[in-house]
């Protein structure tokens, strides 16, 4: 053994759907060169990140080892696989690499952040390649549900690397390079792979994946039937898509106007780098409110229910001029992300109040995925025949299934989640060592840790309301004038309909009066005194313990 | 005409899934006896209403007119549908009709609620009849997901009207009477059927809906290949599932452990009522954790994922003794309900983590609806040709539907959604008034209107953080101190890592300290000054606008 290892550590994108963001390693342990493989987001949820904006991967570990980071590879644009790059290149500060449509993504969010935009160099697909520290990369084209997604052929001083990214077996995709069985294998023969990172999104999908092709006559036919105004929405760098759309669109004789800046700023630029040609021609707001109901198209932004999207604000009445109505269609050429089911059907709803119709994905008729589905991933498998399958993109039980999935083909698998640096070096892979692998909250414009109690604070505010006491003491720690109650998320009468911060503050005052000298000179021990008395006239009067929050002041002479 | 009418008024249930609470009145207008059906509960969520602990349907129109209620019908068991009972009856105080196993249940809330339980009156099926003021009504057994189910036909003078309750045409539904066409067929041919409500669940699903019978062998055939300890979960008043489950747990040589209060308690009700017999022993959880785990089924509560059910406690480890582990399965016999899938994958990753195999109704092998699919709708219909079908037991899009499907088999439609008074006297169903039909919420112990702003207050608090603010000013509005920021939920750091509270505090006592007299003495202007500068200093900071609370305590003369 030289005394080299090569190291894969996810911090984010394993053991979860989201954040994606993989570190490789090649050298001496513990002095190993490093790149990183994408820099996504999540996103937040009431339930457990309320208030946050975004969700981001804890890059401290990199941080701390920044020396011995070489460059940052991007696999393609989609928000979980690029979406912290403003948020994050600064505490990195290493050349980006992606290719040019990932790359155009890319520097619109420099250029939001302030951020250089020569950080991103755009790099052609194989056979070209490029050398980040010990690796050599080569941009290997596949399809999926966005332009020029890439797997990367990494090879390394210990051997060569699969990591597929985001992928689908898809020869028509509409938009990009189709599937290439053919070329894969000629890759495949070149030498052997090592290890593969694979994707795991569909493993639970038993039947193989259908092509964005297929989608044309059944969309086209749902068009061409409908009487109204037809809206359409889907995610909004889905540009095949959002091609396949406006196609079905035109052969229905209907004029097309697309609402919402991502996905506007999505096509301008897949048409710029010319990913994108032959999409017909798009009218403006303006144009479109002279078009007649019937020869007109909307696609718009907001497939999840996004209460700022596009199809939102139509959903509450007038947005830039148009107002849904009976007999207009809306279209889900989309699946709904589990989480987000509550607020596409608020939207169905609403809609289906105004008398429009609304068509979705049940049938699996006007959406097909992006992701490999089990018979696809297994056929990737068998072409790269790896000696070693590591899941990636997917919750703990997708990573687990497609372990197994390998297992019964005679591959070594391992479970690897977020903070478990997995050590590849030998014949099976091995867990070297688990770091601290956590999330980032950025709210409003601060980062803050999703263990820093400040969220967590926020769900108990959610979940209990809040009762804020407020205490003047004079020197003597005698009380001027009575504790004032204000509450907040709470209900204002509790039984026999007194009013609640009045039993409360009437109880405290009768604590205050007779406490002694000793308790009311005590911060600590008034503090708790005070919580326990409104915390039982709560549960007495509402059945509920409330937050508490106190502020005793003591005034000083002057 | 004779000047009296026929009217139907949802309060809750139409144009959601839950709450069911019907109204039907007949009388001179104004003058109508009214019958109530239903009195169900809906479940809060965190996007919506976090903290809350139920959601009943508001009665305030019911109770102005309480002297014209005659009484209180349940259709079945279901908490959307008699979870209301012990929380708004004090309301009605009005005789309750329900079957045998129904009216168990009822009894069992009346008594956990202290109310006497002789308000709920045990009705035989079909064809025995009771009369609720002008109404008679027929509980006509259908089949469900639980037991005793009741379509109900309610005969007026104004003519017969169909409530079908929830139900599915299955005629192999394992416990219960089993559906039957003849019967139906017969009570059609009786008289007319005037109106029909219809429960609208499923009305999206095209294929007709599968028996409670199909399940036994997939089931049997599921625990029989298992290795280590089996649980399975399904909706605890599931008791034909609960006997499927058991049955295929002993063919499969496994003793039965049930864990989950509601799930025992209902099967209790169950036996007790004779509705359930032959139920499989079921040992306690003393004696199942002597039995090998190759011989084991727990069947527990929690299949959507609650945090406070079995599911969830054997989720985190260790509980009542048990603890799952690695070559143990993990069935999910249910179907997720919309808005709860981040609570059910919740639950399956901490059991892959466990290295337990997790299977659930992808598939569709291992559960079935108890509602009837579009075509079993549109059988019902058949049977009973209806003049006019009044869509419940849905959200509006699925009313919308139902009344499309009904103008297409000839019959006259209305979406009548909560707080409709629908007018049934004439040929068609007309709209005869709109009333406030809201919603209330069960908080603690406390009963608050949906719209009253505590819950508003508390999804502002969790969105955005909130500061508080105390300021002493003496007789003579000068401030005694400076300001004083308590921060919750919010970041403690702003730019360049500054404290945000002393920030915030800097800038207020700037302010102070050269305000004048005039706004230091004006409490509002004040208040609004100090909030203004607060959340100046919070965008500034943190990109943020918390909520702000002020407190300006003026400190008089002794």
């Amino acid at each position: 053994m030289s005394g080299e290892r090569l190291i894969y550590l996810p911090l984010g994108g394993a053991g979860e759907i989201g954040m994606n963001a993989y570190v490789y390693g090649y050298g001496k342990p513990g002095k190993e060169r490093l790149m990183l493989v994408d820099l996504g987001v999540s996103f937040p949820d009431m339930d457990s990140s309320p208030g946050v904006d975004l969700i981001l991967p804890d890059l401290t570990w990199l941080i701390e080892r920044i020396d011995r980071l070489d460059g940052i590879v991007i696999t393609h644009a989609h928000e979980d696989h690029i979406g912290a790059l403003g948020h994050l290149w600064p505490l990195l500060k290493k050349p980006v690499y992606a290719r040019k449509f990932t790359a155009t993504i890319g520097r619109l969010k420099l250029e939001e952040a302030g951020l250089p935009l020569d950080t991103i160099r755009t790099i052609e697909p194989h056979p070209a390649a490029v050398e980040v520290g010990p690796f050599t990369v080569q941009f290997l084209p596949v399809s999926h549900s966005i332009p020029e997604s890439s797997a990367l052929v990494i090879d390394s001083p210990a051997g060569r690397i699969l990591h597929t990214g985001d992928f689908k077996r898809d020869p028509t995709p509409i938009v990009g390079e189709g599937w290439n069985d053919a070329l894969l294998e000629a890759i495949a023969a070149e030498k052997p792979v090592k290890a593969m990172m694979c994707d795991s999104t569909n493993v639970f999908s038993p039947h193989p994946g259908r092509s964005e092709a297929t989608l044309a006559e059944p969309l086209t036919e749902l068009i061409r039937g409908a009487g109204g105004m037809m809206v359409a929405t889907t995610f909004a760098s889905n540009v095949a898509r959002l091609k396949t759309l406006a196609e079905a669109a035109r052969a229905a004789d209907r004029s097309i106007c697309v609402l919402g800046r991502a996905m506007k700023r999505m096509i301008t630029a897949a048409e710029e780098t010319r990913v994108l040609t032959g999409f017909p021609r798009i009218i403006t707001a303006e144009e479109a409110l002279e078009v007649p109901r019937r020869n007109l198209m909307l696609i718009v932004t907001g497939s999840q229910g996004e209460r700022r999207a596009a199809s939102a604000a139509l959903s509450r009445g007038k947005y830039l001029g148009f107002e849904m109505k009976a007999g207009d269609m809306f279209l889900f050429s989309s699946k709904t992300i589990p989480g987000n089911e509550r607020g596409v059907i608020k939207l169905m709803n609403a809609y289906s109040e105004m008398g429009v119709d609304v068509v979705d994905d049940a049938g699996g008729k006007y959406h097909v995925s992006g992701h490999a589905n089990r018979p696809d991933l297994e056929h990737m498998h068998r072409i790269f025949l790896p000696d070693m399958l590591v899941p990636m993109h997917g919750e703990h039980r997708h990573l687990r299934e497609h372990v197994r999935i390998a297992h019964e083909a005679g591959i070594a698998g391992i479970v690897a989640t977020n903070g478990m640096m997995v050590d590849l070096t030998g014949e099976v892979p091995k867990v070297a060592e688990h770091i601290e692998a956590g999330r980032i909250y950025l709210d409003g414009t601060a980062q803050i840790g999703a263990l820093d109690g400040v969220v967590r604070d926020r769900i108990r505010l959610a979940l209990n309301g809040l009762v804020m006491v407020t205490l003047i003491l004079d020197e003597q720690s005698e009380p001027l004038g009575d504790a004032w109650v204000e509450l907040m998320g709470l209900p204002q009468t509790g039984l026999g309909n007194r009013a609640l911060d009045e039993t409360m503050e009437a109880e405290l005052t009768e604590f205050i009066e007779t406490a002694s000298g000793k308790i009311l000179s005590d911060d600590d021990r008034l503090d708790e005194a005070l919580k326990r008395i409104v915390r039982q006239v709560a549960m007495e009067e509402i059945g509920k313990k409330p937050e508490v929050r106190m502020v005793i002041s003591r005034l000083t002479a002057e």
